[in-house]
C-alpha cells in the first residue's frame, strides 16, 4: 500500500499532466490554443521525481510532481512526498533575491504535490554541456552570483535573527532528504556498505584505505557536524552542475529540495567538487589529449572565476547592505575604524566560508566516487581502468584537502594542487598524491 | 488593552494561586489537609513572572505564572507570554538528563501559562548565598553536571539529527526572549541606549571606550553570530547564579525561558561571568580584607572546578554514549587508531567549547556592567568610586579575553589573569590592564 498524505493525491503521466493544465485557466492561458493542440513529454532525468514538458502555440510549462517513492527505484524505496513542499519553499524564501537565475514558479498544488513553473528551452543541463566539452561562458560566474546572493539575503547578515529562526522553523522540517544527504554523503563512503557502488576490483583498496583512515573520519566527523549545526544561510543543499539549466546566454539553478538551514561553504563546496571531478575525468575522456588539456585548464580557471565571484559579491553585498540586520548592526560601526574593523571581519568571514568550502567539496568528491550516487564525468569513461585512474585522482586530492585544511587557504592554491594529484595510483592508496 | 492570547487567561494573585491548586485535585493532593489549611506566599524574584509558594499540611507547591507584560515594570512592557511555553519545552527536553539538578514540574496549563512544580525548600538563591558569603559546597560541580549532561544529551553527539532538527522547530519560536538576549546582552552595551545604565560619571569613559572600541565591537559580532547560528545543543540561555537554587546538599537549576539551541559555551561562559564579577565585586564589599582575599581565592578555585567538571563529565558522557548520533557515527570509529582519533577530535571538541565559553563570558561581564540588567553583586556596594573601580577591572578583563582569544586556552590562564585586571582605572580605561 502506497504511502500518500491524502486521499486526492493522483500521480500523473503525461496526459494527466495536460489535463491538469486544462483545468488551470492561468496557467493554460500560458499555452495558448486548446488543449487538443498541446504537445506534452515526459522528461524525467534526476532520481527522485516527475517532470512533464508541455507546449502549446503560445508557449511551454514544466509540471513536476512529487512521488511518494523514489522515481528511479519505485515503490519498494518510499521516500517523503513532503519534499515538494521543501522545494517549494526553497524557491519562494531566495526568489527575491536571485532574479532569472532560477525558473520562474506559477503554481504550487499542496494536495498534488505539483510546481507549475517556467519552462526553461533551449535550455540543457550543465553537466550535460560539459561532457559534450562545451564551455558555458556565463554559467560559472551566473552559479556563483545565486550562491552569494542566497547566502547573504538569508543570513543574519542581511535580516533581523526573527527572520532566520522562521526559516529555522521550516526547513528543520526537511528530515527525510537531509536523512539522504547525511546518510549518503557523510556516513556510507566510511564504512562498508550496500548502497555504496566502488569500481572493483581496480578502486577496492582505496575504498579500503578510506575506511581505515581514522584521521579523514575525525575530518569528515567535523564537517558531519558543522553541516547539521553551522546555521548560517538557506542552502539549495544539492548545487551541482545537474541542478543548472544553461543556455550561452542564460543560467537557472533548480532542483532545491534538499534546501536546508546550513554553512555556507556547503553548496559552494558542492559545486566546486563537480568542476574537480570533471576536471579529473576529462583526462580518460575520448578527444585529443590537448583539447582535453585545453579543457582541463578552462575547468581549473572555471573554479577560481567560481571562487572570486563568489567572494566578491558576497562582500560587496554586505558592503552595500542598507537593511536591518543583527549580524552586524549598523549602530556599531559607524566610524572610520570602525568600517576598517567590519572589512576586516567581512574578509575573516569569507576566508571562513572557504575553508568549509574545501572541505565540502572533498567531502563531495568521495561519496560521488564511493557511494551510491555516481557522475556520468566517471561513468562514461568505457575504460575501466582509465575511469579507476581518474576516480583516484580526484580521491587522493580529497582525502588530501581534508587532512591538510591549512594548505588550501587560497582558491589559486587549491587549483594548483590538481596536478599533484593526477597521477594517482589507482591500485595504491599510499603511492602518491598522499601526505 | 492587554494583548492575551485567550479569553480565558486571568492573572492569579496569591489566593488565586491557591484557589487553582484547589481546583486540580492531583495537585492538591500534595499539599494534603483542605484549603483553609493552606498558606500562599507571593514570592516574585526574577522580572518577568509571578511566583506563589502554596503550604499545606503535607507539603509544598510552586506556582509560576506568566504575564502578558514584564512584571516589575508593568503592563507598559509587553512581553509575550508564551515564554511560559517554551520554558516548559525546555524542561520537558532536559528533565530525561538532569534527574534531581532540576525541579520536578507537576502541571503545565497552557491557557493559563501557569506551571506548577515542586517547592525548593530549604533553598536559596546561589547569588544571594554567595553574596552573604556563603561557599555551597555542591553548587560548581552540580551546574557543571547539568551543563555537560543537557549540552551532551541535546546535541548530534547523542542523538539522530532528526531530533535535533525537532528542537530547533521548537526553540527556533521562542523569538520573544531571544530578542531580549539579542539586544540587550550583544548590542546595547556598545552604543548610547536609554537601557543601559552606567555608574555616571565614575564609569563614563570606560563607556565611551567600548563603544569606539572597533576590535571589541567586530569581536562581539563574530560571538553575536555564533549565539544565533551554531546550533550544537539546546541551551538554558540564562544560566546565571540567579538561575540556581541551592543548599549545602542539593542544587536545581530553574528558570529555563530563554531557551534556545545555540553554542554550548553560551551557558558555560555566562555561568562563569558570575563568578568573575562576584570575584571583582568581592574587594568593595564589608569584611576583613582577608575574609574578602579567602573568598576570592575560592571564586577562583570554583571557575577552575567548574570548567574541569563540565569538560571532563562532557567527555566521559561521550566515550560512554552508544546510543545512534549522527555526528560521530559508532561505525566509523571502530579500530584502535579510530579511538585514538575520535579522543583527540573529541579534545579539539571541547577546546573550542572552552574557546567560545571565554568570549561569551566577556560579552556577559560588559552588558551586566554596562546594559540593562545590573547585578545585586556590584549594586550592593554603596561606595560609588569603590563600585566603579570593581566594574572597570571586570570590564578591563573582559575587553582583554575578547579581544585576544588565543591567550586563554586553558581555564588556569583564564583565572590567572584575574589579578592583572584588579587594579584597572575605573577613570581611564586605556591606563591598567589593557592590552
Amino acid at each position: 500500500m502506497l504511502h500518500t498524505p491524502n486521499h486526492d493525491y493522483r500521480i500523473l503521466d503525461a496526459q494527466g499532466a495536460a489535463d491538469y493544465l486544462a483545468a488551470h485557466p492561468a496557467l493554460a492561458a500560458h499555452l495558448g490554443g486548446t488543449p487538443g493542440e498541446w504537445t506534452c513529454r515526459d522528461v524525467a532525468d534526476g532520481n527522485l521525481n516527475s517532470v512533464f514538458l508541455i507546449d502549446g502555440p503560445q508557449g511551454g510549462l514544466c509540471v513536476k510532481q512529487s512521488l511518494p517513492y523514489v522515481r528511479v527505484f519505485g515503490e519498494g524505496w518510499p521516500m517523503d512526498i513532503n519534499r515538494a513542499r521543501f522545494e517549494h519553499a526553497y524557491a519562494s524564501r531566495v526568489a527575491p533575491h536571485v532574479g532569472t537565475l532560477a525558473p520562474r514558479i506559477h503554481h504550487f498544488d499542496e494536495t498534488q504535490f505539483i510546481t507549475v513553473m517556467e519552462k526553461l528551452e533551449p535550455h540543457i543541463i550543465l553537466r550535460n554541456a560539459m561532457l559534450a566539452g562545451r564551455r558555458l561562458p556565463r554559467a560559472v560566474a551566473d552559479v556563483a552570483e545565486y550562491a552569494a546572493r542566497t547566502a547573504f539575503h538569508t543570513s543574519d547578515l542581511a535580516v533581523p535573527f526573527e527572520r532566520k529562526f522562521a526559516d529555522a522553523g521550516v526547513f528543520s522540517g526537511n528530515l527525510a532528504l537531509q536523512r539522504i544527504t547525511v546518510d549518503l554523503v557523510f556516513t556510507d563512503p566510511y564504512v562498508e556498505s550496500g548502497r555504496n557502488r566502488v569500481l572493483s576490483p581496480h578502486l577496492d583498496a582505496w575504498a579500503a584505505s578510506l575506511r581505515e583512515d581514522s584521521a579523514l573520519k575525525a575530518a569528515v566527523a567535523r564537517h558531519r557536524l558543522a553541516y547539521l549545526s553551522k546555521a548560517q544561510s538557506v542552502l539549495h543543499g544539492d548545487l551541482h552542475t545537474g541542478s543548472v539549466m544553461v543556455t550561452p546566454d542564460d543560467t537557472r539553478i533548480i532542483d532545491g529540495e534538499f534546501a536546508l538551514l546550513g554553512p555556507t561553504g556547503f553548496d559552494t563546496g558542492t559545486f566546486i567538487a563537480h568542476y574537480v571531478m570533471a576536471w579529473f575525468a576529462r583526462s580518460a575522456h575520448e578527444g585529443s589529449s590537448q583539447e582535453n588539456a585545453s579543457f582541463r585548464a578552462a575547468l581549473a580557471d572555471d573554479i577560481v572565476e567560481f571562487w572570486n565571484v563568489f567572494a566578491t559579491r558576497f562582500i560587496h553585498l554586505w558592503q552595500e547592505w542598507d537593511g536591518e540586520n543583527d549580524g552586524t548592526p549598523r549602530t556599531h560601526f559607524t566610524s572610520g575604524t570602525d568600517r576598517q574593523a567590519l572589512d576586516a571581519f567581512r574578509r575573516s568571514y569569507v576566508d571562513e566560508i572557504l575553508a568549509d568550502t574545501v572541505a565540502f567539496m572533498g567531502v563531495e568528491i568521495i561519496r560521488r566516487i564511493i557511494g551510491f550516487a555516481q557522475l556520468a564525468d566517471f561513468t562514461t569513461i568505457a575504460d575501466e581502468p582509465a575511469r579507476a585512474r581518474a576516480m583516484a585522482g580526484a580521491l587522493s586530492f580529497a582525502r588530501t584537502v581534508l587532512l591538510n585544511p591549512g594548505r588550501f587557504r587560497d582558491v589559486a592554491t587549491l587549483v594548483g594542487a590538481l596536478l599533484e594529484h593526477e597521477r594517482a595510483d589507482a591500485g595504491d592508496p599510499q603511492a602518491t598524491g598522499n601526505v
